[in-house]
């Protein structure tokens, strides 16, 4: 099925656009899960590991979408990747949507071969073998059609998805994608060609396999994106611990609630360092997860269209 | 020792400004390691291992820097980049300078730990760890400055380098990169932002640890930007396959010859496909390197101020 049709059926199911965001950082996971280990990087691997499955078990019926944050599990080196290797075959096969977050980017064959290797299948001497099993990755597009084009080839033919960078939700987003070319700004720029781009690809649904990341530390312009660009799927980072509330994120969904996933990372999956989920929960660190997660599924359910997934609620 | 201080005395050891890209694509290896093996990917990374060691033997006394395209690696999944992590390793211990040619991106904490990850030391958990070895990391410069900071501040402590892309060598770079914003365009606007940002870190020699990916496709551009970036040294690719010749490139050098390595990476490192040094050294894959290796630091010296750096010759 067309990842935006697999994507649209998944949020529906479970009734709300949120998408976890697991950015292992060892020193902030739960201690039940560190104490008494060696420090190597075999044993935070392991770690990872064992933390990703928590996180995914109590998360898998409640999201469509889990996405993971490549730079940590690259930090501890063959092992911490063979981590995420495994943490997103477990994703998969509890049924969640996985999205890779290495911000790829290249041109010609090499951003063929970062396509074939997280979203399709790898010629590896005759035989054919799926290396990374994610449903979508984030690319960066600074380098033109010719570092995107690889991506739609192979998300096309395995029914993937892609997210690329239009607006950042960091401090210095604005340097260079605020700067004003023709009369328009970068970043209108970029999501002009992403319109381009996505639109032979769109489903029944109108949405495309080409989605933007757009951030939520600017709310006005997050609407204005969700007009200028119908039928692209937007990944919406900066909610929670990046400091972006319901209110912020509220323009990026469609009139039925679609067209975009909410991201969070530390303010679910480290919510057990929280001092009144602690309070509840103790050591029981997947508990607090649960709970946090539950806030914020209804915050959005409140205060956005994403309320309108639930209609018998 | 600073980066660029490492690099201009390698490069002035060698007396040549060439860089060898270690880009392995299985299909176009040698077929000595090929042949009679297994097709899986701990078969296909073992053969990676086995052609980056082949390559470094011949090319580590002759040059001052290898780069490792970090796409075909990542496409063999934990067990291919176990053999770009050995041929980081075998390469650095083999005195040439290392470069891990991923292109990556993100702000603060993530960015943080990719930096920590390629170019410095992670904490395992109460231990510090060397994962990567590679002396320096090419870098996305969409995000702005949240996005290189923290891969500065760790090459500083580390004496190691960074290559963010300014000019990209593809068809396609002009559509966001040629974008007139102010009068000037979005890649002159980013060396702008990249000057200032490596003002703080300059060796002695004048350069500092902060570097430009600037292509070789438009020979003009190069020079204006060798004038506007006194003290950026640059990565340039586009020579050889990718259809750059010694004079595409000859803008990139100051007046001694220095402040730019040029990489060739399939026009050396697969050389052995060519039918003329199949001719003359059959399947001796390593003699073909070497001698196409020799065609290139011959052409730039005789046709750009890289000549200067070998007086005696």
């Amino acid at each position: 099925m067309h990842f935006a049709e697999r994507l649209i059926e998944k949020v529906r199911a479970v009734g709300n656009p949120v998408l976890v965001g697991i950015d292992p950082r060892l020193e902030s996971l739960p201690e039940s899960l560190r104490k008494g280990r060696e420090a190597t990087r075999k044993v935070a691997a392991e770690i990872f590991r064992e933390f990703g499955r928590g996180v995914i078990d109590v998360v898998a019926d409640k999201v469509a979408a889990v996405k993971f944050q490549a730079a940590f599990y690259e930090q501890f080196g063959p092992e911490g990747m063979e981590a995420l290797r495994d943490s997103l075959e477990y994703a998969q096969n509890r049924g969640l949507i996985t999205i890779f977050d290495g911000k790829r980017n290249d041109i010609g064959s090499t951003a063929e071969a970062y396509a074939r290797a997280y979203l399709g299948k790898v010629d590896v001497g005759g035989g054919w073998e799926r290396i990374w099993r994610a449903d979508a990755i984030t690319v960066n597009p600074y380098l033109g059609s010719d570092g995107i084009n690889p991506f739609v080839q192979v998300a096309r033919a395995e029914e993937n998805g892609i997210f690329a960078l239009v607006r950042t939700s960091n401090a210095s987003a604005g340097e260079f994608q605020d700067l004003i070319a023709d009369g328009k700004s970068i970043d209108r720029h970029v999501a002009a060609r992403l319109a381009e781009w996505s639109s032979a690809d769109r489903g029944p649904s109108g949405y495309g396999l080409l989605g933007a990341v757009v951030g939520a530390t600017y709310p006005e312009q997050l609407a204005e994106f969700r007009d200028a660009l119908p039928g692209v799927w937007f990944l919406v980072p900066g909610y929670g611990a990046q400091g972006g509330s319901a209110e912020d994120v509220a323009g990026a969904f469609d009139e039925d609630g679609l067209g975009a996933i909410v991201n969070n990372s530390r303010g679910v999956t480290l919510a057990f360092n929280r001092a009144d989920l602690r309070g509840r929960f103790g050591e029981d660190w997947q508990r607090a997860i649960d709970a946090a997660l539950d806030e914020m599924i209804a915050d959005l359910a409140a205060n956005t269209r994403a309320g309108r997934l639930r209609p018998g609620v």
